[in-house]
């Protein structure tokens, strides 16, 4: 299996547009992950900022379903597919791999907490071997910050050395760079590390990471890919302070909703900003200052918003 | 609607037989609730000792007609119902208020934290209007040690004001009895509270409560109910001294492995000690150890394991 067909550079956890109703709206986010990969970012869909685990399984295989009849290349898909019940995860998994996504980004399962490293890997042992593909390609996905339950670099070694050719990245949105640089030194083989956000994107970059996969690109993807194409070129820390900036920005708002609320703006579709509970929508106060903060930096989405 | 279709004594969070393919198994399942019922212990399936989030929904409502064409009586049971997807809450709540189900025991969406009180509350008002059936009976479900995501005193209130005839109880598993305490004082009406472990039964019975519904529940069913049954009289202190005791030697365990060893070990059906990921089973010298204290203090499983 060559390692080309690993995933690297930027990629958005896609937010998952709504209807009045609550239900998805597949016609707008295909539209939204056209969009994205005109800026060659990548779609890792059904993630936390996707509001992900708010959506059911047939809701997540229905979505996957029109945006591969819509034409979106499913190599650029990379699916939240860890789920807190091993069926989920095996049939979302299973699902996502045999329509050929590039891969999956795959959470621990979530509900218990203080579970032991061999519960986890006995689950992801299992999810792998029910899936039985040679296609599959995990990302593990790290966020103790939301999930509790997080993957130690301990557990990543291990599972990378049963299954080497599918357990081949991590995103890392631990926030703590030290574990960040203790999964890029582990490796003495093409496995790729992801930052969760993108004020570790240069960082990241020098110490030998993949890139990143970032909320902030759902708005701002081509600032970020400018980042990751020319971290070695003499403007990278003049880029990486201008992503901080907005990221800084952005992050005096909850961050679901201040993605949508921006979208909703700048398409002016305003069901963008519908957001599922037990997530609230920006307040009008909220919404407003965002938006003027955002028009004083001469911010804009071009191409997806003329 | 008569109050008298609200529960009240103890339920079990009925632990979940598991085949060696780790797929459900109704049969065993269907056993254990029988001899449950046989002890004047509800049916609070699918609850955490369950391992309710490791199943499907589609496992789940399997499981709930299993046990319903076996002639358990819906109105024993109180599944759990709280999903981190608002569709699949919906699915599940409305199918178990379909099929007659007592009540629903309902956590919140447990995936993104420190969400609001708003939120949460949109979350279980949208449940309620979606399933919009006059028989719908809600238990909220707060256990912040495990879900992190809790329900507060103030959340409850605002709930049972705006749903008095669904919103009608809760278990409170945060081991904080304060709060158990200020759950029973806000009553001015016929809300249910039910204490999260046994170890809390006795003040939960003199300041008002309902019950318990408790893990140990499973396999320790007549000694709970009886001082349930008991609590005014002048054997009580010593009762609850004794499952204090008896509580206290099983926590020494992790808590589902451990309740799975004792019904493996006392039906003498080995399965019945699988777990699904990311739970293990049992150490070997942990089951030793486990069964010799049990055998020490002349436990047995009467009408269960003969």
């Amino acid at each position: 299996m060559s390692t080309a067909t690993r995933f690297s550079g930027i990629l958005a956890p896609v937010v998952t547009p709504f209807r009045r109703d609550l239900s998805p709206d597949p016609e707008r986010l295909i539209d939204h992950c056209r969009w994205l990969l005109t800026k060659k970012t990548g779609l890792a869909v059904f993630g936390t900022n996707s509001e992900g685990t708010a959506l059911s399984v047939d809701e997540k295989l229905a979505l996957l379903d029109s945006l591969v009849d819509a034409g979106i290349e499913p190599g650029r898909l990379m699916p939240g597919t860890g789920c807190c019940a091993l069926t989920d995860t095996v049939t979302l998994t299973r699902y996502a791999t045999e329509l050929g996504c590039g891969g999956v980004l795959m959470l621990p399962p979530f509900y218990y907490k203080n579970v032991s490293d061999e519960g986890l890997f006995a689950s992801y042992s299992e999810v792998i071997q029910r899936v039985g593909s040679n296609s599959l390609r995990i990302y593990i996905y790290h966020i103790p910050p939301v999930a509790q339950v997080g993957v130690s670099v301990d557990l990543v070694e291990r599972l990378v050395r049963h299954y080497p050719r599918t357990v081949v990245g991590i995103k890392d949105s631990s926030g703590d760079w030290s574990n960040t640089q203790a999964l890029i030194g582990r490796k003495s083989d093409d496995f790729r590390v992801f930052a969760g956000s993108e004020m570790f994107l240069l960082q990241t970059m020098r110490a030998g990471g993949a890139g990143c996969i970032s909320a902030a690109a759902n708005i701002n993807p081509a600032a970020i890919h400018q980042l990751y194409a020319g971290w070695q070129g003499a403007t990278a820390d003049s880029l990486q302070q201008g992503l901080n900036e907005f990221r800084l920005l952005l992050q005096r708002y909850p961050m679901i909703p201040a993605l949508k609320a921006v979208i909703a703006r700048y398409t002016r579709e305003t069901e963008w900003g519908i957001v599922r509970p037990p997530l609230v929508e920006l307040a009008g106060d909220q919404y407003q200052t965002l938006i003027e903060m955002l028009e004083k930096r001469g911010f804009s989405m071009p191409g997806r918003c003329d």
